[in-house]
């Protein structure tokens, strides 16, 4: 408390530079900036804890911003305080390859913790930080030693509000009773389309004490600064509940155009600017100018952080003492380096051994590694018993006073909330001493589609455990059996979708997954057993594509992914007896792991001068990259037991074998067949 | 009121039904049919107006199940009542084939209004149907005519209560104020994974009464029917706010596992079916048994039903004279045919009118076609200004008592819901007089898979207006800049995605789109100017790709969409003038509908001979199925001004030519270049 000039002037000096950088880019938004200076000021001047020299400090403070358009507000910040973002940067705003792009992403710029924009995201994201939080502290602090009680504050608006994904992750919030987790609504009263009225007229706070959160207002949000942070304190001190703060704000404060929607999304014009920079003391003639005592002011609170940094650091080192185990793990967390020597939990299996789904041989795989991997934690979006996401004994990890779990626990009941899930996942993973995944049926993951594509985007390592990954659900029906997924997913830059043929494809999946820092996973599992099949091991898997089946001047090259490939080795079979064809099987677990083999390797599998056939029970969109004739399913799929399915669309040894014949034939009178991995160019990446 | 022992037959003969169709499949889900039944029988029996000979009938109660895999529930209803569901279809449940598929499809099964399974649709649709009606109403409606006034009906779980898209669709539906809309909350405290206190602890009740809904609790939903129907009635004595009835009941009610999770999803087993029959009076050697007076009982509600139907019949014959038009539209509408002569007023372009962007190509048309197809009715996700969504003077669709609109209004502020919009729209299809469109950015249509899935699948005819389609849209980034989107939904069976040119093709998206009554679309359109086209015209643009620029001889042929088409067009000049190359250019807006043409069309666009490439500034995933070589975007965009973007990643005449070079010398050597379009067999489709 006791609010200075100075501070209005680091205010209005935030306000100036977010109207000089969208007016000098000529594109962004002007007005959330503008409107939130003061609770940004507040915040990052008064109450929050961060080091901008290492913005990496575990126990920083999180900020996130989930109105994600007002990022010019966390630029101004991020230079005011020092962090590695300079006055040129922000005169960059908005231009190609700079710093400083039109939302904010956490790969590209130092001091941000999740990327943002898309709307409902990050304070989902924000909701995964917290649980983080809370799991990290349940493992790790020890008594007289808190080495990890961070907050994590959250902006949002009315758009973040409205969207289905944060409705979710709140609600899930509230009931893990995350007290760590405080967020600031922006209540300007506009939406793009103008009036919020015209569309959002429930009663938010209602909304969220109905989750289980604590509600506070501030009702002056430009001027009341005492009042804000007042209402932060208070956030604080309930332990037991996330808070949402209502704080009323002014869009474009200080424009001449303020409160009204014109200032949302597009610059001020040059009189407004004018008129802005005298009103608060600047010279109209010049751009991008911070006062020194601006300066001054938010260095000193950076010098704050600084030297709780140092403070922390040595209590670590007491803790390192004392707790040398735990100190190490939570070292190597931070690394993203997994323990040494934990991939020898992997399981390997022989043909001898039983047929298994793919579903149950990823749950066989989570219960050998989970004891020597520490930092992974997941969950299922309310199926369980059907993803098979959880390892015997494993503890939920829920608020002590449920009698359910506790937050040292491993397992998240995340109910049945999808996309929250994935952005949850998101704010763990990128929270650094996690490794998240979850579980639910393939064709739900397009639920969360949003949050995936900013898994991808920010690079962050998650993993979606997948299953009931086809029309071998059977019965369900096409409501439920994905035919377009995997191809939305394959076309995802940065994503590795993964679709294991057997036990040992599974085993490389996860181990790709696992160890993969900076890309998300997606694992598509069968519901139906599967065989072990010949010739698979971790070690080809792990190519992402490998030849199954040689076979010595093969007429045709079948190749397949997951349940298919199986019954492409009866097909090879069938070819041989009753049709003198010969056949080699190629299995392609992973588009993306396969496309980074070097090209010789990548011929090697599928090579010049055979004809190809591809054989995946859904889309054959992205199969011509591979292959020369494609078996697919480009329409829905049918209820019915699994195996009158395949019948029904012939995915059976005599259909693979029908297809096969008639690409031998077609391709026949062709010289010198190309394989398709040979290109006229490399595309840009 | 005044309930006899043979409704609580009728009630005990869905429950035993349900057991026996769900062992019989040995798949499915008896519990909420067991728990429910009594609700339904209420509802069915006592309150709901329908006719099953008819079961289009205009006026009729909507129902929706919105707990989709509670569909044995459904089926035994549709069968009881009279619809053409025999016994035999029951006993056909979950196979193959069967008009009983694992979760109610509309297009399969008579009786079912809309598809569900996927959480959270169903409920959200019930808003579209609600809307829908309501709209209708406001349309047709004249004193004394009464000739739409139905209620819609949704039962849903607490699944569907979790996920965002109904957090979504039901806040908005207590803004539109939507009395006409009941929705009943099966509170059995049971999900997949266990008691609901594991994830969902939140007060449902507060947050529908923060939506602005009426809440109303029934505490015994196995036993207290008069209580049910005296909730029921109580919603619909109110007018200006949709209804939630909390419900409890015991889940698998009468099974030895009732009210425990092990009902949910499993079939009963043999001996607790024969104890079930045993307790409630059915002879436990016979399956699939109808009591006599089961069937008269509901045989006498439909016959009421149908009774009502002729009475409605009669109103409309005497509204037919006295609003002759009106009841003509209104007659028409339900044929999904547009009113005669609708297409003269597309607009057509010559190259000498102005580059217009094709977001404002989209804008143009919604301006010259509302007048002449009143059944459009569209909005946006709350970027109506950046989507030009809204044509000039569009009433809003708003509660009279606003004062923004009413509801004949045209325009709807969906807020910034994607998910539940799209949702939305389906239900708005179903009802059957409506044509509805909604805009967001293409890459925010992902956050709404899960919807856009279901418009598909259930055949209903929507338009999603799609903006700022690509990096082309600069500034907002790679957040905003969609990459797999358009893979992801062209691999979506029976969606069309449209990613038109110039004018003459964007006026050809909206003549298949709105023509095509069982099939869905997406027209991607761009942020930025876009030239006429010379060679464009809506004729050829209706074949889904055509030869825009044909050239005897030519080396190479380039095939583009959208916003890089006249790219193609210059790069044809660079070709010609600094490498000697002559090259065609081929436009393929849509490439479902191009699937579609005649093999012998597709071939002379494509030809044999001639290499082929493909410029897309998106994935390429897709393309290799119409070109030998693909330039395109296989990573994440660029902020910044959209020339400059285009520039970084070579999207510009001299970028395409070089690759065209590329492709023309790599194909030189092959004799009789086989075009794409040539396969070795047929898709099932
Ligand atoms: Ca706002
Ligand atoms: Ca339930």
């Amino acid at each position: 408390m006791g609010y200075t000039d100075t501070d209005k002037l680091a205010i209005n000096t935030i306000r100036v530079l977010a109207a000089d950088a969208t007016a000098h880019a000529n594109s962004g938004h002007p007005g959330a900036p503008m409107g939130m200076a003061p609770v940004a000021h507040v915040l990052f001047n008064k109450v929050m804890r961060f080091n901008p020299k290492n913005p990496k400090w575990l126990n920083r403070d999180r900020f996130v911003l989930s109105n994600g358009h007002a990022c010019m507000l966390q630029y101004a910040l991020l230079h005011l305080y020092g962090y590695a973002l300079s006055i040129d940067d922000l005169k960059a705003f908005r231009s190609v390859d700079s710093i400083t792009p039109g939302h904010p992403e956490a790969h590209d710029t130092p001091g941000i913790e999740v990327t943002t924009g898309p709307l409902g995201q990050g304070i989902s994201n924000a909701v995964g930080l917290a649980i983080a939080q809370a799991h990290t502290a349940a493992v790790f602090n020890k008594p007289g030693f808190d080495v990890v009680d961070n907050y994590t504050y959250a902006f949002l608006g009315d758009g973040c509000l409205m969207e289905g994904v944060s409705s979710e992750a709140c609600s899930l919030a509230g009931h893990l009773q995350l007290g760590n987790l405080i967020a600031v609504w922006d209540d300007n009263q506009i939406t793009i389309d103008g009036d919020t009225n015209q569309a959002f007229t429930e009663d938010v706070l209602k909304r969220y004490e109905s989750y289980g959160w604590q509600v506070l207002t501030v009702g002056d949000g430009e001027n009341d600064l005492d009042g804000i942070e007042a209402a932060i304190k208070a956030a604080q001190a309930v332990k037991d509940k996330p808070t949402l703060i209502k704080l009323t704000t002014i869009i474009g404060y200080g424009s001449k155009l303020q409160g009204t929607h014109s200032v949302h999304g597009s610059p001020l014009k040059a009189d407004d600017i004018k008129q802005l920079k005298e009103k608060f003391g600047f010279n109209p003639e010049q751009s991008f100018v911070v006062p020194q005592e601006v300066y001054d002011l938010c260095h000193s609170a950076s010098a704050k952080g600084a030297a709780a940094e140092e403070e922390w650091n040595q209590l670590f080192a007491k803790y390192s003492e004392q707790y040398k185990a735990e100190a190490a793990d939570l070292v190597r967390r931070q690394t993203g380096d997994l323990p040494e020597g934990w991939e020898k939990s992997l399981p390997v299996y022989t043909p001898a051994d039983p047929a298994v789904a793919s579903r149950k041989l990823s749950e066989i795989v989570l219960n050998k590694v989970y004891a020597a991997i520490p930092e992974l934690i997941g969950g299922s979006a309310d199926l369980t018993g059907s993803n098979l996401t959880r390892w015997k004994g494993a503890i939920d990890f829920q608020p002590p006073a449920t009698g359910l779990g506790d937050y040292s626990g491993r397992y998240i009941r995340f109910g049945v909330r999808e996309h929250g899930m994935g952005a949850i996942m998101n704010g763990m993973s990128a929270y650094g001493t996690l490794l998240p995944y979850a579980g639910t049926f393939l064709n739900f993951v397009s639920y969360a589609a949003g949050s995936v594509r900013l898994s991808s985007l920010s690079q962050v390592r998650n993993i979606w455990v997948a299953t009931h990954d086809s029309i071998g659900l059977g019965e369900d029906g096409p409501t439920h059996q994905p035919i377009e997924t995997l191809a939305h997913f394959r076309a995802l830059p940065n994503m590795m979708v993964w679709r294991p043929a057997d036990g040992n494809e599974t085993s490389a999946a996860y181990y790709v997954a696992l160890t993969s820092k900076h890309t998300p996973s997606i694992l598509a599992l069968s519901r139906q057993n599967l065989p072990q099949l010949e010739g698979s091991t971790i070690e080809k898997g792990i190519k992402g594509g490998y030849v199954l089946h040689e076979q010595e001047g093969a007429d045709v090259t079948l190749v397949s992914t997951g349940s298919e490939v199986c019954i492409c080795i009866d097909a090879v079979k069938e070819l041989a007896e009753k049709h003198n064809i010969k056949a080699r099987v190629v299995s392609i677990p992973c588009f993306e792991v396969f496309d980074a083999q070097p090209k010789d390797y990548r011929l090697s599998v599928l090579p010049d001068g055979i004809p190809s056939l591809s054989v995946e029970v859904m889309t054959t969109m992205g199969w011509e990259r591979y292959t020369h004739e494609q078996f697919g399913l480009n329409r829905f799929g049918a209820s019915g037991a699994y195996k009158d399915v395949y019948k029904k669309f012939e995915f059976t040894p005599e259909g693979i074998a029908k297809r096969a014949v008639a690409t031998v034939n077609f391709w026949k009178d062709v010289p010198n067949i190309r394989s398709p991995i040979n290109r006229a160019f490399q595309q840009l990446i």
